[in-house]
């Protein structure tokens, strides 16, 4: 299969609705990378090593020598936000890099101003745009999001686009009958109906442009039925949702160890304290619901108390998210987990993780811009599933079940990749090693 | 091949050397558990499911079901040890199990009396043994421990028998010249060389009974080339070393969750405290080097410094257990990990785990005798790394590197039982059910 | 003045509305206690040792034999509860202490049961009494709880009775026009206003029968002037509010020493998870703000951020309880604290509290109970500002500030009992030893 | 006795044997102070205020406008080092400081450089000085040390001298014939006894020239009975031993708080992570030692196990010091306190302090100089155990137990300046507040 993906020619646009700490983090990183001042740690796509073959074959290429990805001096980034303020101000209020570092690429992030934002206060109501649109209907919106990123890809001669939402968490929803097929939303948009978000205008813009896309809120977005027929519709790749940092991704972590062991777990609390605009928008009960739902079903597919009754059953689990600006973007996460092993003895995990919010998140809108313009290029369009390794929430083909294990989420990746370029699976099985091993001794 | 494993009709004989904290947990569970009063929390074998074929199949039978494996009704247990408590005065001792728990199944436990044990005291300075076997020379040591298997078989109407050692981590040692082949073994047997451990006295006498050996301790015992060959000369199945519980446990779980982000490593520094005679002993030095080799090359393996030199390549590592009587067999540990994300910005992780030392390693030993039980009559003979799992410090084919990423030695613990009874391979590659989904669509 | 305190003959009464998890662990515990079976840990009153004179006196008494204070055998117990449950019932269902102690003081323990209790719902939504008064104003409620002490009193053969509250955290109140003096108290009475909490009908009953009152919970209570003014009138002892305990315990311990040393502190954040019927009472928000506001005051009144705004003049300070069951009466706090020090620079500190609420509670009830009684007979009235030691929000003289450092505290309770007894103050100076030295050398 | 102190009139010279971390430090500080561009935050002499007469009288002054202390600006450094780098070169090679704050001061920095260093590498292993005095004798080096003090004098045109060690901790040694007297430690240096150690060069070479001597390290130095002797002849003030910072400064925070509570302590374990010079030096054995006895005895002294067997009885104390490059200067500590209440219930508290070592020491060399230069002007001779307060191992007359309870040391401090001024005590008492409200509201 390898043979049929498209080469990596050209500039790739990465276009980002909220240019805020996580956005400006990652391009000021790719300056600073480009420029040769920083290594990009964290990113999968640029420092990871897969292996291929057998053991003992001892080929291990960095995953961006092994699948043709766009490089990272052919990245071209820029975004929409509520404020009108340019990287290289929004990064300097953000306090997330030091302002020395933001100082040696400040030429390249003063260059980029956001564009106008499609805003919706009944959406996010701790925040209080400047920069907006002024269409009044969700339809005009949609166009003007079109012509932005038409204009976006002139303008800066690019061979391809891709979009990752680095905006706020929007208020709670469930997915209702207007989003329950194209056709339904097409109706809603035509009514101009207020319950559509406008993380969904952003979206519902990128397909038609046939622009791959990428959800790093746990906002429903792409995640209802009329969004993934109007990618297949299109043949775009689209991935969500909410991208995995620090508690969750711990979690991800240590509960596929604590399952893999038969260790019962009890309950399991979280806390979290950060100060940044994401814990002051979380920080309000309706859009802290939102995180919420992404954040616990993490725990209920690993552990699977319905299967695994004497283990997993009167699992309590509970999360918390405090707003502590002392911290800034400094997040901090507590866990607390009761665990069981033999005879039902009881025993603690406690797990103090002092995270920078942006930081770990930066590296993974990179990879996933990287991976999904990839996915395009290779003609896998509709919902990426593989992509999972780096979302909370991961979306996938209806009815099926989300694959919430880190580990198995890696294999399914790599395992892609290999898949891509025509490579063997790898199963960890590996008696042939001692079958040779038996006939040298023989 | 699943129609070659013999079955597992008769009675199995569990016999471990060292019969303290550990091994009278394993048997005072196993005794209540049989009685209807305990759940074997924290077995693999009895409590973890396996999926088989693929997702939307939703077949997971539980590994108990789904591989031959001896009952836990068939099992009898015995062991030597260097006091002469029987096993009921022994855990009472040991202070793991509450009194209440061992007064329930006093009747089994009193009847377990050890035999005497093969001990030198110079390979484990902290101990005072004086329950001790008379015999002058290693060979007669081993006839001694040969005639103690044979009778306890002939005194159970056993079926079959496995050894798991339970005993205490000697004193450090390297791989020399007497134990680089079988002829060289035998040489020093009969000049009574005195460095052949008490360890290795019992695994000699099991694989010339043609009973499989497990190691639990990092004793060098069944890792060097003359116990290997004997091995499969007698065609006996053999697995180490160290049982993984605690902190390595932990180390193993989140080690491979930020290698598969790509987050980089400074530091990493381990502590112990513990108060049980496991921490006596490694309170000397001599004994504590032995340990420490075992913990160490964990992070190394899994982290790849030499592979990944911009995440790994300055790596600190530390590891340090402290004696503390206060917390007895409630050891506890605690991990400070320095790593660093994006752009190489620093953060900290702290675990603190109030674990339970022979609570997390007495599941561990009836796992790994059901299982080289199992490989035993599956003709699986040498060297059992799909056991990895279960072991700090893996054995594999010389020269092979050892998996120390917790999920991976999962992944090869499943897919050889599915391999073993003829069953699909798992790679969670999975773009078939969106092949399906799209057929579904279009 | 100590010959002025007459002596602790006869019987003591300790009443306690709400007999659930700390009251009941004060009665098994006393009982336990008074069989040879427990020791008194965490009672000051009975282990605590006081220097009097000068160090080289080396004269250092326990306080009981120091202070005339009713002995443990002499104490006899009572209470109200909103359920019928005998202590022994309601000791098993609180599950602080092991079965095992409570069946060793069985006897005692069945031989006490609840009188009716003064319940209203509205004051505590998460509770469903069913062992309630039927008066049907607060005026007959009053009488009623008279008659219940005067019948103790005689049916006991009692000498004298204190009051410790043990019951639940009332909804948040704020001390109104009806509580601003005894005379519109009694108006408040006579017209049934349904503002009177039912803490306050305990209370105004105990001043009225001349029984002093502590005050175990956050509730205003006997924090208005109207009861102040009785408490001087009837001559009676009164003393709160809230039991010292768990994580505002390390507060007023540890925020003292940064103090001391002039380290500024940025932020404090304090997380609690707890199961009992206490964190389900506190799961509703009217009940929590009353104890959010006797927990905040702590912090502004040690560190003072008007007097030393370089150091405390932007402490964010955040308190959170959080209702988790699976750990029952087993309290866990943790504390981060962002302190900063030389020029600036932080750094911080995390404390992480496995406490057990009763068990700290329990000999804080016993010490208030038998030094309220030690003031009654000294004839001390009103507020007794020297117990704070043991008090989250201590009540003190109107318009004089509070002392929530636990070190000034332990002296003002020191230097009080030296007072009483007629014993010099204890100031630290010292510089006397060091006049001697010199003597002696020149 | 306030007017009998001299006025801190002219410069005051602070010289430093070990012009490493700490001190460049505190010079570095100190200059930024004086240029506005930060705060001594940490320095109760600056930034604490001390309470006079009653609390309703709100007189609340800064110490340092209560005390006549040196100013700040009136403060010149100096001192010795084993090698020749300027401060400058020194605080950025020890990266306690931002380079952007050491550049805002640079000028002050570069001009001090290290006079030549007494050294003798057997007291301190892992250490390699190339900035050594030549001297061949001890006598001598006495010698070369005095002409050194008078010469920083007379260059500096300096009022007043005070010398603080802030080298590194030496090899343990006890206080031997050699130092019982004064006449033997003369006759010691005449027959140059290598016993001798470069410390007790400093300090015998200050008193000499009438200069005060505080004593940061736990080395014997000043605590042995000839230099006390000859501190009492020379009318000269001495302090120490040890700063206390991080762990023992939370040690003797938190314990008196058990203490204050009779809560049982059954096991204290502590260990402490470093990268920075003090960090290598400790982890020679030898220099271990010296710090081990030092921090030990705190415990023992606060909880008091033979006046306490109930709840101090069986304590377990232990103490680990980890050298951990990683951290650098950012020291690391984690404490777990086992503690029992209640009928002997258990409990665990566990902390975790990321401090930075030097950023606490350094306001602590600040106010003891400045201390020591006021209790010289007052004529204070001999050892100054108010000073305890900053001290781990606080030498005091001999046979008097020394008082580690910080807060019992603070009330010392406290009430020797007022004592100093001619203010009362304050004792906490506080009765007369309520004498006062009763006869108002009668």
């Amino acid at each position: 299969m390898g043979n049929n993906v498209r080469n990596a020619s050209g500039k790739l646009g990465i276009l980002m609705p909220g240019l805020g700490a996580v956005a400006t983090t990652v391009i000021a990183g790719v300056a600073s990378i480009n420029k040769g001042l920083a290594q990009p740690i964290g990113s999968v796509s640029q420092l990871s090593r897969i292996r291929l073959g057998k053991r003992t074959e001892d080929r291990n290429p960095l995953i961006k020598d092994f699948v043709p990805l766009a490089k990272l001096e052919d990245i071209v980034f820029g975004g929409w936000d509520v404020y009108a303020d340019n990287v290289y101000e929004a990064a300097s209020v953000a306090k997330v890099l030091e302002q020395s570092q933001l100082d040696s690429v400040r030429d390249v992030l003063e260059g980029i101003k956001p564009m106008k934002a499609v805003f919706d206060r009944d959406f996010v109501k701790n925040l209080d745009g400047t920069h907006i649109k002024s269409e009044s209907t969700r339809r005009e919106l949609v166009e003007a999001v079109r012509q932005d990123i038409r204009d976006f890809k002139k303008n800066n001669d690019l061979d391809r686009i891709v979009i990752v939402w680095c905006g706020s968490t929007e208020k709670y929803m469930e997915s209702g009958d207007a989003f329950s097929s194209l056709a339904k939303l097409e109706e809603a948009f035509d009514r101009n109906d207020q319950q559509i978000p406008p993380s969904m205008v952003y979206c519902y813009a990128a397909l038609k442009e046939g622009v791959p896309y990428v959800n790093g809120a746990p906002n429903l977005t792409c995640d209802v039925p009329a969004i993934v027929e109007l990618a297949h519709e299109e043949g775009v790749a689209i991935a969500g949702k909410d991208f995995k940092t620090g508690q969750t991704l711990m979690k991800t972590i240590v509960a596929p160890g604590l399952h893999a062991r038969a260790l019962g777990v009890e309950g399991w609390f979280s806390t979290n304290i950060l100060g940044n605009r994401d814990g002051l928008v979380l920080d309000n009960p309706d859009n802290f619901k939102t995180k919420e739902v992404s954040k616990l079903s993490v725990l209920e597919e690993i552990l699977n108390g319905e299967k695994n009754p004497e283990l997993y059953g009167d699992l309590y689990h509970k999360i918390r998210i405090n707003y502590y600006p002392p911290h800034g973007d400094n997040k901090e996460s507590w866990d607390n987990i009761d665990i069981f092993g033999w005879l039902g003895y009881k025993m603690q995990i406690k797990i103090n993780f002092l995270c920078r919010d942006s930081i770990l998140a930066a590296p993974i809108v990179l990879d996933l811009a990287l991976f999904i313009d990839l996915a395009q290029r290779a003609d896998m369009h509709g919902v990426q599933e593989w992509l999972s390794f780096y979302l909370k929430a991961p979306q996938t083909a209806r009815g099926l079940p989300a694959e919430h294990d880190i580990f198995k989420q890696l294999m399914k990746l790599q395992n892609t990749l290999r898949h891509i370029m025509g490579e063997d699976m790898i199963t960890h099985l590996g008696l042939d090693y001692y079958q040779e091993l038996i006939e040298t001794i023989q």
